[in-house]
């Protein structure tokens, strides 16, 4: 077994594993490529890989053969989706008809309803090869079982959480696209931690029907992938709204650096990746602008946990009746509501965000971009923790965009990456500026 | 046949079928009453009326009658739940276990995907039997093909939309109670024409999670039943939180009377419905004053219509791209944004329902209840229109907890009814609230 992907892919240039959705989507489309091909690959990479990483919960090799040869036999008749035979791997806390979904708790272990959630069928029918479940801290919410996953990066650490499986299996080189969900930070905490693309969109504007109830004012479906355009691909498929957008100047951009009200809990990594982008942007023309947000903005994380355990409360309410004795203490606390939350609190959490939304994206309107910190630093060592999603909280909370650009190294040389953000609904310009800014960054480099 | 379910109370006054499920569950309790004698009871409803009312998509009468006689087994056991032995009908948009979901949409005909929503899940849990599946418009959702459901106080007219199914079939004795959803009117509109209680709690309070998805800011499950007892009942299943509410002195109690921006929709029924509700009021001693919303909540109905065709350009999508030949045009004009909304609009809309919901919390603390309309007036004729849901929509969007009391008739004799609301999170204040003021209107009918 290789000890790292990297070491994989000098063993093995040429798999189709490596590359991008993008670029393995231009060779199926000439078919100098084949989705048997690629996912033959992507399995070589899984078998070679995942006993060490251990990404994923579930992968039937046969079924996803079977499905790759379909999608060519369809391809061979002229009708290809946008998707068409790529493998895309589903967080396992999200519905797939032919696969388990067993959000990594005892109570669903074998579970396999035979229903697709929304995000799914929407994949299948844009021709993408479902590829198997990743594995995820138990209902993808705070304080359950943990992911078995590893960083890919360095096995000895977290890949982060809650979307574990997803982030490492696409920084890993398994699969090229991945979907995961976020409630606190569980898309851009695992992207940042494992080096990978990634984007929680706005609140919504993806339908979160079939991917498990956490906390429904907050729970967004992402997903990952290692390049920007290969963001951009999915994002062109869940939302079908033609807009344009013209490529990012940054010599006659207006950037925010936001160091966020959570500034204080950064380590010197994570500082140095946005002093460091600060400065390149500097050096390319742009005018950069520290953003502080005003108050009550430094209430927002605190509040997101608020309301994340409060509507974690009546989440977890089936399995608390129905399973108690095999439900994690976590989420029996979430129900009996041990922080002694009160409706008054929760109500006014709600008003406040709503007002911080208003304002800001008034203040945002003012930038093209505003550049955040994904994570406290480098993944924590161990597995037991799986890192502070601290700064995260707010923008979840906001409902706005963010994108991980996963351009800079920490002192162990493992990944620190930054946040792109802006409005809400501002996500196809937040994916434009990602383009600029991590072109900029990794040229750089 | 009988032709009304009144007629046929009189053939069988005995039947537990015309029990409403507090009075059955007292009995269940006892074991006066088993569950199978009830079950059989209520499906001899069903064979009476049903041909008629048609509020059923989906009934199994061995599968029924198996589960009561499984619930008497462990009642024999001396194992009661809070439901013990109660039928509850499901709005068939909500997924069941044992029994199709099929949303009465084409698509989905046979669609029996093996998991239960949460809901169902909550209910199963606390001893209730999952008595069949209620017809409901298309999706839950504007526009669709409408329930066969005929209103069982007048076959000629409608029942209301969306829980056309649930809520004829608990006005009609068939169960004592039944789920519904509502995003626009779906609830308190079918229950005003029916002449049932129901009440559409607090937006996210419970789970919605295996509930299809129309519109996630405004989608609610709710529920409906017979007495104000009934609801309350199932409330304290879904929300475990321990309040304690005395009961409303109506001699010393503060309500207001809320025509709301809509009231020149209203007919003279509801006209009058309100008029006499508030001359009762007086006569008890109660303070009743007029509540005039101020700008900007006139501009709300409009908006609730907004957020929900533009959510709903997301919920359909996986249909949209999988079965476009037969997903009624309304769910592609929903996809295709015909209506042309921007995203600045609906940014726009959550911000203002957003500062409405804060400043309607501040004017609901001023008051013990807030009575306002539940429809237009009574059920329309035909089945062909299911009614406006414009008395509805404002409050749907507040998020507030609304009680529909069926406590007035209209020319025709059919029913009228009001609704009963207050703050988000009030719904046990609102519950005792329609208590006694559903008390005040029948007693002196």
């Amino acid at each position: 077994m290789s000890h790292s992907a990297a070491e994989n892919l000098q063993k093995n240039p040429q798999s189709p594993a490596f590359l991008t959705a993008t670029e393995a989507l231009a060779r199926l489309r000439t078919r100098e490529l084949t989705a048997e091909a690629l996912t033959l690959a992507c399995l070589a990479q899984v078998k070679e890989r995942d006993p060490l990483v251990k990404a994923w919960s579930f992968i039937d090799p046969e079924h996803v053969l079977a499905q790759a040869r379909e999608l060519d036999r369809i391809a061979a008749n002229g009708n290809m989706g946008p998707l068409h035979g790529l493998p895309i791997g589903i967080k396992d806390v999200i519905l797939t008809e032919d696969m388990p979904t067993q959000y990594n708790s005892q109570i669903y272990q074998g579970f396999h309803p035979r229903i697709d959630a929304a995000c799914v069928s929407i994949l299948r029918a844009a021709g993408a090869l479902i590829f198997g479940k990743a594995d995820t801290v138990e209902f993808a919410a705070a304080g359950g079982r943990k992911a078995l996953t590893h960083n890919p990066r360095d096995l000895e650490r977290t890949p982060g959480a809650s979307s574990s499986g997803s982030a490492a299996a696409v920084a890993d080189f398994h699969v090229p696209l991945a979907l995961g969900t976020q409630t606190g930070g569980s898309m851009i905490r695992p992207a940042s931690f494992c080096g990978a693309y990634a984007i929680k969109p706005t609140w919504n504007l993806v339908n979160r029907d079939g991917a498990k109830v956490y906390a429904v004012s907050l729970d967004t479906i992402g997903w990952f992938g290692r390049s920007v355009a290969d963001l951009a691909l999915l994002y062109e498929v869940f939302v079908p709204e033609k807009v344009s957008v013209a490529p990012l100047d940054l010599s006659k951009a207006r950037i925010a650096i936001c160091r966020s009200p959570v500034w204080d809990k950064a380590d010197p990594a994570t500082k140095n990746a946005l002093a460091t982008a600060s400065q390149k942007l500097k050096a390319a023309g742009a005018q950069v602008i520290d953003l502080e947000l005003p108050s009550p903005f430094e209430k927002l994380v605190a509040l997101q946990y608020l309301i994340m355990r409060t509507e974690g409360g009546s989440a977890f309410l089936a399995e608390y009746r129905k399973h108690y004795e095999q439900l994690h203490q976590s989420f029996r606390d979430h129900v009996d509501n041990t922080d002694g939350t009160t409706r008054d609190q929760l109500r006014r959490a709600y008003d406040i965000s709503a007002e911080c939304r208003a304002r800001f994206d008034e203040i945002a309107a003012g930038f093209d971009a505003i550049l955040t910190p994904s994570a406290v630093g480098e993944a924590p060592v161990g597995l037991a923790f799986t890192g502070d999603y601290v700064f995260n909280a707010m923008w979840t909370l906001l409902h706005v965009p963010c994108v991980n650009i996963p351009c800079f190294n920490g002192p162990n040389g493992l990944p620190v990456g930054l946040t792109v953000t802006g409005p809400r609904f501002s996500d196809p310009q937040v994916l434009v500026a990602a383009e600029a800014l991590s072109a900029l960054f990794l040229g750089a480099a």
